[in-house]
């Protein structure tokens, strides 16, 4: 591709990976970074603010995680509205780990195309 | 990722790539799309209006390949504001081949990535 673009410019290649079923979202690139940081905070409403999301969204996107897992993936603490804790359980961590490790893979194909075409 | 995942529900994974510059999105699967209609119909127009896309952003992107490209990768033929025919160059059609072969390979590493997690 490299003789087709203009020399002056500085082109890279990019892209997102998700996980999906028909009907939903599973896991991607925004909801590793919603996981990472809930088990950071230990709380949905702290891991919003950091990513700039409401606590309306991040409570949905658990919900959905957690919805479509064969065993929770977070779970919340009782406590009011916004009052408990939220923890990541072992299985939470593993898919962190293994969604972490494919995109690490990812970015490994990214590179490898880019330095043949770009 | 397979035992995480609900066992009733069937999983798939999914990706977009793209090409970019600092300032603009130079290629992707959209823009692959539009390219193969304008050789196909001869007019910017007609590929436009088989994407469901306005007149106006499908000029906006083939202005944004040419004004990235070495070379014009779209020929457009005077004839008034909408009459003339439009051309896909041999640069354009090697931009085509080369990004379905890249598509292609994205795919085949989505396949082995599905096979190893799903």
């Amino acid at each position: 591709m490299k003789p087709l673009l203009r020399p002056d410019l500085t082109f890279r290649l990019n892209g997102r990976l998700w996980v999906e079923t028909d009907d939903d979202r599973f896991m991607g690139i925004g909801r590793l970074e919603l996981l990472t940081l809930i088990r950071e905070q230990g709380s949905i409403s702290k891991a919003a603010q950091q990513m700039g999301m409401s606590y309306k969204r991040a409570w949905e996107l658990v919900a959905s995680l957690n919805a479509q897992a064969a065993r929770p993936l977070v779970l919340t603490q009782a406590g009011g509205k916004r009052g408990g804790g939220a923890e990541v359980t072992p299985e939470g961590e593993a898919l962190i780990a293994e969604f972490r490790e494919l995109q690490a893979r990812f970015q490994e194909f990214l590179r490898a195309e880019a330095v043949r075409l770009l």
